[in-house]
């Protein structure tokens, strides 16, 4: 558990540390599931997750959306100088992370503190806030999940950053890419992502795809090969996204990245950070994604949130369905977890959710479900015929001719006789309603 | 221009040769846009579009849908025996074809002869039919642009074909495609397509995908080598879809099937088959989906309809948008048109479009918007600043620092170094309003 | 409980009577929420629910789909003869429901008897399986919930029924409608319900939508003033659905229907069967729904079912979502329940659900669901702060100016006046993540 | 035409008026189609369209996106005096508005001068703009298509305005309401708008949907009436939407307000303005809402923009689809065209369109687009058999026993006798491919 970390003020007074109490306690400031001392196939919860606190979301997003502005008035915005301003939002940033007692932060470089348009100052003030976050993160003992560089907000990435077709803008980007990077790797942060928030296009009467994307191939391959030098040891992430805010984003779905990444050589370095909201609104469900990402060898990290299937844009919401939840710890228990990353609230409070406690509801609410699916998912590994039925089910393929088939040893013609030999195959159900009905039995 | 081809019978009768009569005609039955002899950047629009009739809805679908049965009646399934019916069916084919004077056919094996449950029965069946087809071929002038199995409509491939969980049927998959290839080669068939309806999942809590798609590889590889080594010198499309019968196909759009054949080295032999509704369904826009199959040097074929965009499922409507085809032809254009296939109409009537006429209709406006469309779109090329504009957007990369960077010899800190020395890049709007008047002023 | 009534022959061996075992069960073919006897807010979960079996989906439906033949065979459909294969569907039907132990069945006229196109000979076929089914229920204790007529299957109803533009089309609907009716009241149904399949159109190019419309409303007074007439004391009940199979039904949601009830002066006689499928699909939620039909007091009937949010059509799945079906019933619960009618499984097993038990799994997850929600629900509004929050979100119009507002004692001005009065409000938290934790906390 | 109006300084320097050149033009900043004179079914398209720019998109929307801050600075914002400011946009709008031609404008209260806390001053600031409006409609001849206020950005709307839990809340959007209804009266507005941006819900779980309609209702008769003693004469617009920014909102489509207004005894003196975009968010077409409001006798105005069937948000575009807008104006033609209102160009350039010029191409390629769809709709109504095949369609009821049931005089029996006399009907196709066809003979 980390070490409550407050600064010169405490913003959010009257809410202390929150704890575990179990699944009978009625405290809404208490954990009912997640107790990260809890071991589960083998790991702690706290190991198998790794929650973190998203930066942006919890402590610069102040309530404006396309239609209003602002509902939130952070105490820690108060200040007009630059650095005491970030300072203070540091503080308060430390403060929840540690009254939540979550092990994780993280942050793109324009979070943590303000920038201009003089990439030398915006180093430096970048550069200050890592010293300060230094001693935060040793006095509390949160650690950085991941880092990030903001490089679609300022106005000189609409026509996008390493994509841009203005190779002037991709030079921008690449400088705060570089700050981002030597910000991580000084603050021991584990693992770095990429979002390539207007990678894409408006439209493509003015857009030359083929071009773009090996630009972004190129650039990738640059902050890569830069971070090694500099002695970085952890895992690149490419998170994907249909849309929005682009017409369409070339990092569409994680089928889609995955062959990029392929078709780029940059397997070996790159894994893939799978966000909830962005799985549904690429037509899949988050289970889907999970499962292309771990079959491929790349599922690294997760940004935990839900969308609304009536809504098609990102709304970014705290997770909360049991189900949905407990199919994918299904898929994350069998395919060992993450690699490198972590379950990061990628998510927002709603607009209208303006009391301070409502941030703790949320978080608490979101690593609750996360919690109880996972032990949901287990039991369910360790008491049921699931991963009998479905092993079963393949059988035809683990000897005989079905086996030789997967080594390669058939031919077209080879298989047509077989299926003459052996007549018309019985029918073999699904099962689908019984293994739907094993999932709510055990949560 | 095709041969009338008549059989003992004939089915639309009172419907004579459709001619092209000139966007002044106010003749239904007339071609206003499409004289195949016309030739628009140094092809005629014959040899542009190679249209093609597709066999299974035009003639054996008869309306049922999943709320009610059928509504069309075909004069040609009277008979009780399966190979007159066939005949007679391939009888009203070419003469629907002729009369409309297209050049090329598409059939799945089913299609054409009624299939059972004994295989050499099947492939007697199917051999008989291609002996019938080559003589019906020979006296129209009409081509098969391609040939396929239908692997997804009898029962036992309910759980999949080549990626069903029982390898028995995957035998009986592989049988069905080694007669619908042998008798595409018989019939000079210049490719031939796998469209994977059931090669997907209905829930994957009963489904090993990873398993299921090395399956599909493999299964891929054997077709192929079988083909090969008959002689087929044609190219092998992959349809994609992203659902529907399924949950999930794997062959989701062009970008998963581009990982996928590039996974499993199948890039060579495979390209692509892009269906209009297919793409629409998967979240993307058929000029979308061209791109990145153009962009990838796989634009193989293209099934044309159109669908809903207020309907979730495949309604395959017959082409019509003026606006979005005319973008699509500017990709085509561009990527020097279709490798080795056709613009198959892979589109129905309505269930409730029950005049012998309707057919018709449908298929001279599908032509006509895709003339219309290719006309206007070769205009835009040659009459507009276009061109420039696209190429002018991406000048920064043609020399200096830009084409050092797309030479691999900047590094992160040399990018950097440029924004720095170069300040704040100037905004370049996308000009996406003007491009967008300018599609409109061409049509 | 109802009592087995088997025929001469068991349809469903080695599956007995399904009796509740309670949540620590773990036979798949128990009931673990659902005992009918349990009493929740006052009322035994029979009651509450009234479940009843869909004849269609579960004796008719053989798996055929748009891609795809039949994959389930029924012993039940062998006979040549048409009376003879009806009672032993009938069988096979009170075999199923009884040993299940559901109380209600819903069916359409089609389903009970296959017809043909002689209505004299259709109404004497469906009398005969009224006389048979009278003897089935008193033998069972099973009761018809509700009857209709599908007049959107056979072909003459491809433009629709009542709203058909050719009015012959429509005379043949009221036949098909007055059947069904006086079959429903010969067998005690307490309902009857209207879905209009086909009631819509296909394209506005060919349709006045107002006139048949009003051709619809003019329909449904003369079925009205027919069953009335005939002594009918039940409800009718419209049932919603935005699209398919038609491009748009008129009955497209619950806000839609009510308009057009009360506009053509129904809303007396009618109330609403809200089917979950039918909701998601027209962009709400199923609660949405509920709440939107409770609101105009005209919460009749619910088809249970779900719908798959990645796939645009009607997947007609069993419901398993606790969350979303925890919210439901909360909703159910503060409406008073249903007005009339019952929670019919509306939902047909996967194509590939080829086991006799799957049928049974199903509808056990099903009744489960529901059981476990609205058991959840009651212990939110008897156990948790739910109520009282929602009711002192509106507190300001209990008393004092907001409740003059209320009863139309303010005018513009006035409000303007109060505003200024008091000065700028205080932001009032949503508490949406408080709200949905606690959702979770019961579950 | 307008007179060209400028103010103290040219902000669009270097674009002079723009006018009419026909089809045949390559003038970027000319009309090719919009010629207001020409007379098309008896009015001039000045007349038919009566189209308005939008103070919010053009003038007050800089770029901002929830991803990204502003991308267009705009000149007229310069001044740090609210007043003085205010009447630089101003005199920016009559600028372009002159030098498009354009007849009319709209605006929300807030976009035409910045609003504080104060009511008082806000409604000072308000009205010492409309004397400056008053003396720039005097001077270009421009007039004000209608009013309405922004009830929806201010923090204290994030829970409704009319429809917020908090009767103070509802009373400042009363003041609010009040202002920019003398404002729009003391203008000569034609017309006053109630888009409900936040009227709706984020989530059931805290909302009492029946209280906050009736409270809607409640607000509108009051706002009506005060407007009515003022001796305001126009039309009251409801604009519907779907959602977003709320998750539902209450004003859903055509249908949901057209029951609302029933119900609660407003469709007297409240009509709808739809809004392309809106139409098809809700699941519908464009045409659907047209045909729906103008069956209800309440199609009053259009808020013409598209949106992207690919993005699930209001992506507010310029229209361009000549299909969908021909068919549009084939309903808008029929129904006898707008009551009251006019066509609102409610659409924004793209964030990266940030050239001066791109807003005068987004609104020329807008009017261009609509005026070529009027001009061919009427073709196809003058110079086509559309008419009559929809009227002959439905002749079966236009004597006879079609023409007995729409008077009412048939009862179900009388249909019933009437099929079984007339035996099987014939199956009649809706010929919806030859009317796509015809569409496209005419664009
Ligand atoms: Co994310
Ligand atoms: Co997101
Ligand atoms: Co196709
Ligand atoms: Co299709
Ligand atoms: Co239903
Ligand atoms: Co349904
Ligand atoms: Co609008
Ligand atoms: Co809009």
């Amino acid at each position: 558990m980390a070490n409550l970390t407050l600064g010169d003020r405490e913003y959010f007074k009257g809410i202390g540390q929150i704890k575990f109490e179990g699944p009978e306690s009625d405290n809404p400031l208490a954990y009912r599931w997640y107790d990260e001392n809890r071991v589960v196939a083998g790991k702690t919860l706290k190991e198998h997750f790794k929650f973190s606190v998203a930066y942006w979301h919890s402590f610069n997003a102040n309530g404006t959306d396309p239609f209003g502005g602002p509902t939130l008035n952070f105490a820690w915005d108060e200040s007009s100088d630059v650095i005491t301003r970030a300072k203070a939002k540091m503080d308060a940033a430390f403060e929840f992370i540690t009254k939540l007692g979550l092990p994780y932060y993280c942050f793109h470089d324009v979070d943590v503190v303000d920038y201009g348009n003089d990439i030398n100052e915006n180093d430096r003030r970048l550069q200050t806030m890592v010293e300060y976050a230094k001693q935060k993160q040793a006095e509390s003992g949160v650690k950085l999940l991941w880092g990030t560089a903001n490089v679609f907000s300022h106005e000189r990435y609409m026509n996008g950053a390493s994509t841009n077709p203005d190779f002037h803008v991709l030079a921008h980007a690449a400088a705060q890419v570089k700050g981002a990077l030597d910000a991580t790797i000084a603050l021991g942060g584990e693992n770095y992502v990429f979002w390539g928030g207007r990678e894409g296009y408006m439209t493509l009467l003015n857009t030359n795809m083929k071009r773009e994307q090996e630009h972004l191939a190129r650039f990738l391959h640059s902050a890569k090969d830069y971070a090694r030098a500099q002695g970085f040891k952890g895992t690149f992430f490419i998170e994907p996204k249909p849309m929005e805010p682009t017409k369409h984003q070339y990092d569409y779905d994680c089928a889609t990245v995955i062959g990029f990444l392929r078709q780029h050589d940059l397997l070996g370095d790159f894994k893939i950070n799978i966000e909830v909201n962005h799985a549904t609104l690429a037509g899949h469900t988050f289970q889907h994604e999970l499962q292309v990402a771990a079959d491929a060898g790349v599922l690294g990290s997760v940004d935990a949130n839900r969308g609304d299937y009536q809504n098609g844009w990102d709304t970014d919401q705290f997770p909360n369905n049991l189900n949905e939840l407990t199919e994918s710890m299904l898929i994350f228990l069998e395919a060992g977890g993450l690699q490198g990353g972590g379950v990061n609230f990628d998510a927002k409070i709603r607009r209208n959710s303006t009391d301070p406690a409502d941030l703790f509801y949320a978080h608490i609410g979101g690593a609750d479900t996360f919690a109880r699916a996972l032990i949901t998912a287990d039991n369910i590994l360790q008491n049921s015929d699931y991963r009998q039925i479905r092993q079963n089910r393949y059988a035809s393929f683990d000897s005989g001719k079905g086996q030789e088939f997967e080594q390669g040893k058939l031919k077209l013609e080879d298989l047509r006789a077989y299926a003459i030999e052996q007549g018309e195959p019985t029918l073999q159900s699904g099962r689908q309603e019984y293994l739907e009905n094993l999932i709510n039995r055990f949560i």
